[in-house]
């Protein structure tokens, strides 16, 4: 349950009678959500969060939410909790039955705060999932509401051992973890899936991609396959709430070491 | 807004204070709905509605619903309603933070009354979309609550004169209308897209299938492109709400007549 939660700027009587049964979120996933980790008090990465989020109202087509209002909710639900999760979901808001929005749709606007104990990034024993990512251009980046796959996807193993699922695309190519992206390094070269027709940009790879660019690292956004995390050095997973966490093993494969991952962390001082 | 709903079975004091915030229909589209139309008092094909229901509950792993206590519901949401449009929303409940269900999930039950007008069926113009659907076997057939496709879709036209438009998924095969399922006749030969990598398999569409198999009419389900729309002598719509209707204009594209679409509507007593 979440620990503090705001509707449209209110705090519902009753966060479990809160929300209207039309709600276009509900019916059709239509809208957007980010989780950021709150950490000494403050949100981290909010600024990139808030960016993705309003991108996201561009491509559907969502009125973008006024930041100034957003932010007040933001600290107003955080209050003084040192080590928390932050989670924002707009929709459409309240919609008449039928897939076509209203011209003047009502956004609704939930900022809540979840519980978190922030632990030391440990190394994960990963595994590969069966259930694979549809491929539409149009949705890829976005972390909109459609999350069925990633739900069948952490259906798939309830081991607490396994702390994450790598999932291709249906074409077989390597796109994410079911709550994380992946980078891989090869020969000294990082490199993370391309994103181009499936997976959520995630806020932590975005600032990887920039943490590595200033250490010198080379790095590349392309194409990889199940061979290419094979092959790596080192593969490691990205979250905006679990850090950057190595994997150790996947299935028979086994890595050791992670100095890639460790002097990203330490750069990005997670 | 709806006639009368209940969540759970109860109706709620204020349906716009009805639902969790924390729902996962809500945060990650974890859910199903049927759409079906009430005429003469009736549900129509209420047997194939709740098939579809259940079956789509056990490829997501939801616990199936008790069918006496949902056919309760509905007969209390109808009431003396003559005409009208009855819709269920199923989805995993109210849970915590992540994409992994809770191991029982508590669902969330929401059988709802919208007005509607039942018109004589009308030929309708059409347009093609240029939202396309990904493909994912997993996913396809169902009628789940991810449909962020169909809501883009339908942004691209405000044209009240046209009144569907039909899909292609990534690779460009035909697929359905935004919402409605598409046959094709050629050479009196009935043919519809068989869904095996995206779409929903409607209820309309099945009854199509079954009265045109005991009329007699060759019938398949197989890929279809868009070049098999522009050779049809004739293609239309189906939906448990909006029945079959012709499609009159696509485009540049004509069709005058729909024999077989008067014929298949004779049959269900449209």
């Amino acid at each position: 349950m979440s620990l503090a939660l705001l509707i449209n700027g209110r705090a519902p009587a009753d966060p479990s009678l809160a929300l209207s049964a039309e709600d276009r979120g509900l019916h059709y996933g239509d809208g957007l959500f980010e989780t950021a980790l709150i950490d000494a008090g403050k949100v981290r990465f909010l600024q990139s969060h808030l960016d993705r989020l309003f991108s996201g109202c561009e491509r559907l087509g969502l009125p973008v939410p006024e930041r100034t209002q957003l932010l007040n909710e933001i600290t107003n639900v955080v209050g003084e909790v040192q080590v928390g999760v932050l989670k924002i979901v707009l929709t459409r808001g309240v919609g008449d039955r039928g897939y076509r929005p209203a011209r003047a749709a009502q956004t609704t606007r939930i900022v809540a705060l979840y519980p978190h104990t922030k632990r030391p990034p440990e190394a994960v024993t990963a595994r590969w999932c069966e259930t694979r990512l549809g491929r539409n251009a149009r949705l890829a980046g976005m972390k909109h509401l459609n999350r069925l796959e990633q739900v069948l996807a952490q259906q798939e193993w309830d081991d607490p051992l396994i702390g994450e699922g790598l999932m291709l695309d249906t074409e077989g190519e390597l796109v994410c973890a079911t709550a994380s992206n992946v980078f891989i390094v090869r020969e000294a070269v990082l490199a993370t899936p391309d994103l181009r027709f499936c997976g959520v940009e995630g806020v932590m790879r975005s600032q990887v991609l920039r943490a590595a660019a200033q250490l010198g690292l080379a790095v590349n956004e392309e194409p990889l396959w199940p061979h290419d995390v094979e092959m790596a050095s080192e593969v490691f997973l990205t979250s905006a709430v679990r850090g950057i966490r190595p994997i150790a093993a996947l299935d028979s494969l086994r890595w050791n070491a992670s100095p890639i991952a460790s002097k990203l962390s330490a750069a990005l001082q997670l």
